[in-house]
């Protein structure tokens, strides 16, 4: 029996994909930037099935990859280009929601759950699962925590990995490592989870997880700030921060993004004329229907034109308007896409850092390639930016000609952030596309220990090869 | 040149300890339930020098047991009876905040640094270091964050581990992990924190964190209220979590605990006649002045009230009535003290499992041990409640024999919560303590992939043996 039928015997013929046809989507990223060759895509429904596949794997020699909703930016679902014989393992029918508890805030969901159903069937209890991001309605929660996701909402909830109680692991070796528990607080013994989240299925499989869940949220006030620079965004931020608003998202975006934005968008309505050089999204929440929040906003935004933090502000009258300004911002990278191919990263510094760091990569990129356009969005509030340089217009045919002209882009920009005590990966993760960064940046000694643990846990190098470590 | 002298040629000579009575006040848990013989007290004042402290002692053959305020419950700080030839190696020296960034919302501190002049220094910067609990003015942050402390706030802002965001561990091999960064999203490879976050020195020491902090509350309002059972109780929670207040202290306590109190404390007042069976303190905070706070609360229990979920509530009228509340909560270990001899546990269940854990813990030892009294207060907000034994009156002469007559006290109460999904160590740790309990209850699947870990980064064992696993 061939290694692929000894797996189809353990989730069905009709969930092993061999056929080439059928396997050719699971050996390409979405943004067809990477491309593997896997034997097969096995898709178990359920622990024992991983487990199972997992170890009958070990016993043929084939890598596993995991994969999810393969939103991921950075190829880390995909076997790499030159790997070992490897299977996909797609968690796609492990979608099942185990348990809602709305007197627990907690919510228990496998892997392969899309992220926006989760945020429902919590909706549906009149719980809130916080986490929000563009891909939401494709993602899945085994990715999600893989990645440890971020988004506009982290400002207020966290990261991806803030929300986990509990996780289900099946291991390298196939055994199950049960931490399924809707606990919040529990100190016996090193927090293993932690390891999962964020390890890119380097170190095991999540199959489920318990996840926190938040009240409601009844009001939200939401705005689009002209500001007059990074400074004085930070300086609003600060403001809206010790204001006692509960902040839940503070986008900073650069004025040619938003007339990227409003150039290639669909339906697509600027709440200000784009004369401004920054703006800011942002938006406060209130769950106690006595808070006026409103007049919170008003006045805040009223104080901070005054300080000159603020040149001019419309707030969202209506809930149409409020969703126009969050479309502007989870429509932009489709928008910036279609303006043109681009250079991007994905840093973090300090969040008083942020000027510092925009003003001198703006300076030494535009220094440097004076005919590139550069982009700059992110979530000031958790001080990650996310800068990036386009194209210049009519080059746009000649795509490798762009790349060979901005050699060095990237590590300039990830350099300034390493210095200012930052990040060159804030929450897109490392995959197959930033092992050379992890190589340039990462603390040596943290890299060698990273490789203790993976020889440790992984001795074989069987899960998910050539991802995160260089 | 004997091992201790090389020692004391690192940190200077006065901060080298080996006179006997030098070294006796760190032999010894402050409880005086655990004593060792450390060879000597090192008390290294940089990074640096607890550094070459650990490649020496490596050398030497001499294992670590770190220290900070040494206010841990479970003799975590103290080498065991019979263990090894060992230094105590106290951060107490190392108590320099170095950064405070109002603007980032963070504070720089050494592990030596006593938590309340954490908390004061950001009070003076406008913000709020929010963990909170009755150690505080003793414990130091390496202690608590290498227990991961809880207290009476995690409700509304986490443990310890979720104000880190960044840590500078000394490793088992003398290297330093400098990941001291003040970055709010980083997804470059596996998030190592985390395992010295809770490791309790085992898998090495940490020098130095970067700490989150909030705005500053402005304004809170506090009640005491009596409930009429733990399920009356967990729908109060759950209405002061939907009202959209925001809570950020939800306390549950037994009656008998609160006459405990009540007998035992020095000027305590009882804000309510103690009635009732059970009896919970709430807070609910606002930083932003136009928030009806008074009027939010008082709504809220006239609603619990008329739902029969509380029978009488008093909401304290000035700061003297609210410290006074919270001073019942923090006295009460002491008082129970006076009290006499108490067998206790620190578990934690889902949140909405917390009557039923009640119902079954109360039901089981009433049965099986009638002459002990019963306490139970804790965390209800966090699903963590300290069910104890209370030796019968009289009977506290001879404590060994009321350890003999409760024998399986503290698994039964360990196994209900276990059985609930719960953990037999919410927020205490393990230390020596609880070792036994970690070789009954904890997954086995866990406890292997934490010796892999534990063998991987210390491979011989030097850091603080004895502690966490069995």
């Amino acid at each position: 029996m061939t290694a692929l039928a000894s797996l189809a015997e353990v989730v069905g013929p009709s969930a092993c994909l061999t056929a080439a046809d059928d396997v050719a989507p699971y050996a390409v990223d979405w943004r067809g930037a990477y491309k593997g060759t896997p034997s097969g895509v096995v898709k178990p429904n359920s622990t024992e099935q991983v487990a199972e596949v997992v170890r009958r794997a070990a016993t043929a020699g084939l890598a596993i990859v995991p994969a999810g909703g393969r939103t991921g930016l950075c190829g880390g679902a995909v076997p790499p280009a030159n790997g070992p014989a490897s299977i996909v393992l797609s968690l796609e029918r492990m979608n099942r929601i185990r348990n809602v508890d709305p007197r627990d805030f907690s919510i228990v969901a496998e892997a392969g759950c899309v992220v926006q159903n989760v945020q429902q069937a919590a909706a549906e209890a009149g719980r809130l699962f916080p986490i929000q991001w563009g891909a939401q309605g494709t993602a899945q929660i085994g990715g999600m925590l893989s990645t440890n996701a971020g988004g506009i909402r982290t400002l207020r909830w966290g990261n991806a990995r803030e929300l986990v109680l509990g996780l289900e692991v099946v291991l390298p070796d196939g055994r199950v490592l049960d931490d399924l528990r809707r606990v919040r607080k529990d100190n016996s013994g090193y927090a293993l989870r932690h390891l999962f989240i964020g390890g890119e299925g380097t170190l095991g499989i999540i199959t489920a997880a318990a996840l926190r869940l938040q009240p409601a949220l009844k009001r939200v006030e939401t705005a689009f700030v002209a500001v007059p620079s990074p400074d004085a965004a930070l300086s609003l931020f600060g403001r809206a921060m010790e204001s006692g608003a509960e902040l839940i998202a503070f986008e900073l975006c650069a004025r040619y993004c938003m007339e990227t934005a409003a150039k290639h968008g669909v339906g697509l309505r600027m709440p200000l004329p784009l004369e401004s050089p920054w703006y800011v999204m942002m938006e406060i929440a209130a769950a106690h229907p006595s808070v006026p929040l409103r007049e919170m906003l008003e006045e805040m935004l009223g104080q901070a034109i005054e300080a000159g933090e603020a040149t001019d502000a419309s707030i969202a009258d209506s809930e149409a308007q409020r969703l126009n300004i969050w479309k502007i911002r989870e429509d932009y990278p489709e928008c910036a896409r279609r303006e043109g191919f681009a250079i991007n990263t994905d840093t973090a510094v300090p969040v008083s850092a942020v000027p510092q760091f925009l003003e001198r990569a703006i300076a030494e990129v535009s220094k440097r390639w004076p005919q590139g356009r550069i982009s700059a969005i992110g979530h000031l509030g958790d001080g990650n930016i996310h800068f990036g340089l386009h194209v210049p217009p009519g080059w746009d045919d000649d795509r490798p000609k762009w790349v060979a002209a901005t050699e060095g882009f990237e590590s300039l920009v990830n350099e300034i952030a390493v210095s200012l005590g930052g990040s060159f990966s804030a929450e897109h993760g490392i995959g197959q596309s930033k092992r050379h960064a992890m190589a340039a940046h990462k603390n040596p000694v943290a890299m060698d220990v990273m490789r203790t643990i993976k020889d440790a846990l992984d001795p074989d190098g069987r899960m998910n090869p050539g991802k995160v470590l260089p």
